[in-house]
């Protein structure tokens, strides 16, 4: 069997695939992947998601630079939900700037943002930039 | 706002959720869950999922005592993932017996199995059992 099909994708032939910073465990954004750049990703060992909003792939960091680096690719045991121990380039996973997309924590008076901007996204992405 | 409005749900109105040991980080697991099943977790502080496949409440370890207690509810950028930071009971997560869902790892031919079960699926689920 070939080992993409070993994976359940969803109606839309995506899965959901998790980013987890490699030496410190920190989980640092979730994004979908179709066949095509889960393919790429292996090949290049950079990460490339596949974005819904744009229905292309995203190669992460193409404009800001902050590329991953896949250090394994994982499946679980229903074979819907990848997760990727990567090395992080720049420290900084979310465009917000931020090292990771879960800079939000619940809180008794709702949610409270936990993680400081380490990087202006205004530097991060050019005009026109699309990430 | 409410803080459960500050949440994109999907279309089916779940929003996918991921659960992580709060002690070393390891991903154990990614679930869905629907605004209900989330105030519910919020509230006794044991997680508790959307099941997709039988359409109803799953209160995670219902069957096998292999309960969540969450130590943290985060949200992503997008607020379309949520991300738990946990103590698993029993040490494992996954219904195979395994501490982690994600225990295949993509390898030069295929996917390889990187995790011990720890505990016979048999002994956790009585006849019956639906998780």
């Amino acid at each position: 069997m070939d080992w993409l099909d070993a994976i359940a994708w969803n109606a839309d032939g995506l899965v959901p695939v998790i980013a987890q910073d490699a030496d410190d465990g920190r989980v640092l954004m979730m994004a979908w992947m179709s066949p095509q750049t889960l393919e790429t990703t292996r090949r290049t060992g950079e990460a490339v998601y596949w974005s819904r909003s744009r229905q292309r792939p995203w190669h992460k960091g193409e404009s800001s630079g902050n590329v991953q680096r896949v250090r394994a690719i994982e499946l679980d045991c229903d074979g819907d939900t990848l997760l990727l121990q990567v090395e992080q380039r720049g420290g900084v996973a979310c465009h917000t700037g931020r090292r990771s997309c879960f800079y939000r924590r619940l809180a008794a008076d709702g949610w409270r943002i936990t993680d400081t901007v380490r990087r202006d996204p205004a530097d991060m992405y050019g005009e026109g930039s699309d990430e």
